[in-house]
């Protein structure tokens, strides 16, 4: 079944998700002496917004697609978006995760109930482990970023943000992995400039945004600390709903990441995880223009307690 | 001037704060196969819900008092709601302030634009400080729990918690210093069984409320992890409004507070400072009884980075 995610699909998503899931906080900051605002996705239960399209993708499923089940990939917040939406529904979900995800959601995961599978980072391809999954034992696959489903169910955030602000927001600035909230913000918000924050070095939204084209990361990227930013590649249902319609690519170091975190911490009192600060990092950089109806996306609260620790403890 | 706190009162404080502060979050959570709620006062801008009492006290004073400015003493969160509702009245405030009140309340509240005057927690007796600041320089002194109208702004948490649960709460739970917050929330929500939670050693409002009377420290009180939960005595309008109202109270260890600060690092992704996540800790040391209209309130986020670096590494 092919499906064209629609700023529609994005509204049925929000009031599906509203039905269930409070909306979460949108706190006013203070950035560099301009006022605007957060949005705490990672107070969402899962800690990450990918509640959103894991609700989405699966309470849309017919009873004999619910029967045969989901496999998932993920570095962990999707995981537990996909897990906490089968467990809810009584589906059976398999998650396809590297072995090197943090500890923490990698608990989380199967603490909601679902069957992980581990993969190496680098070296096998998660895709090809899924797919290999879904030939012997069947399920349909619920992508991250590239389902039509989940991209719309992300962008319920988006309709969230409109509702809490009394208007569409002037900016959204989003952490992105493979673009699946980002293309799904566009839909839900058609006034709203999308500023995508990627880590130095895994910026694939934004080289597909500059090059028009998808393009791969490369085998010697350098490591980075958000560990929920690393996709290969995004996709071309991504790309084709962003090109010509997100701002150029913004990227992050991650010291700006851990600045961002500590800046959290003491000003917001909120955790977050070193993927779910990116977009906070770059509105703290001066990377992104910011302004009375800015929104900056919080995605995610997932953090390893010993890097955390680290991080905090570090100084500003 | 005499003020009797009211239900009234407590309404209209209430409504003076929604014009100036969005709710904070009431969240759903699971404790003990208990589904109840969390109230988020850590999310407020100073990160306390000192902010409330602070700005019903200030807002209701005359342009001659407001000339005059005001005094407070606080071990940190009562001076940060003091300093930010006279930074934005334009009043003057000093506020007496432990030499050993962590470093990260002290920077807040002169950031904030306070004048901190700092005493000896053991050896010098604050409120004589206080008064004698006063005598020298004037101003009112806006007394961190034994004021009428800190107890009624503090209060409305209970009438924020009551329209966001849609009807009151079976129980509040609440983290005890000298006993305004509790009092205010007794006010609020007349049907509502409310439990205060203090630190081992320093239950200051439970054995008054045992006794009837004022009951002071103990010259040999245990050391305590909780800087904001550390007063001499409740007061004579804290007991008032409490003896025969409140249940018998609670205490909790340092060990039990470490704990629930990891808990809500894991599964909530907030900051909670010791003295803030009191009664967090006693609903999960099985201290109070929980049900589907309980409403535990996390009352603070200004937590010392090292030390919450420390608790959070601790494992659990």
């Amino acid at each position: 079944m092919i499906r064209t995610p629609t700023q529609k699909g994005v509204l049925e998503a929000a009031e599906k998700i509203a039905a269930i899931l409070p909306p979460t906080p949108l706190l006013p900051v203070e950035i560099g002496g301009t006022q605007c605002w957060v949005k705490a996705e990672n107070l969402q239960p899962i800690g990450a917004f990918k509640i959103r399209g894991g609700w989405h993708r699966l309470s849309a499923m017919t009873e004999d697609e619910r029967a045969r089940g989901v496999v998932a990939v993920s570095s962990g917040n999707h995981a537990q978006g996909v897990a906490w939406a089968a467990r809810r529904l009584g589906i059976k979900a398999t998650i396809v995760m590297p072995r090197d995800a943090p500890e923490v959601k990698l608990a989380n995961t199967r603490g909601l109930g679902a069957e992980v599978v581990l993969y190496e980072r680098p070296g096998e391809d998660r895709d090809e482990v899924a797919a290999k999954l879904i030939a012997e034992q069947g399920g349909t696959l619920v992508h991250a970023f590239g389902d039509p489903w989940v991209i719309e169910g992300q962008g319920s955030a988006g309709i969230e943000i409109t509702a809490q602000l009394g208007e569409q927001p002037s900016r959204l600035v989003a952490c992105c992995g493979g673009g699946g909230l980002a293309a799904g913000l566009g839909l839900a918000c058609p006034d709203t400039a999308i500023h995508v924050v990627e880590p130095l070095g895994w910026d694939m939204v934004g080289q597909a945004l500059s090059a028009g084209a998808i393009v791969s990361a490369a085998a010697d990227a350098p490591k980075t600390i958000c560990d929920a930013l690393q996709p290969t590649a995004t996709k071309p249902i991504n790309l084709e709903l962003l090109h010509g319609r997100a701002e150029p690519g913004v990227t992050v170091t991650d010291d700006e990441v851990r600045h961002a975190q500590r800046w959290a911490f003491a000003n917001l009192r909120m955790v977050i995880e070193p993927g779910g600060a990116a977009a906070l990092a770059a509105a703290l950089a001066g990377k992104v223009p910011l302004d009375s109806r800015t929104v900056i996306l919080l995605t995610g609260g997932n953090a390893d307690p010993a890097a955390f620790a680290a991080t905090i403890a570090q100084g500003n």
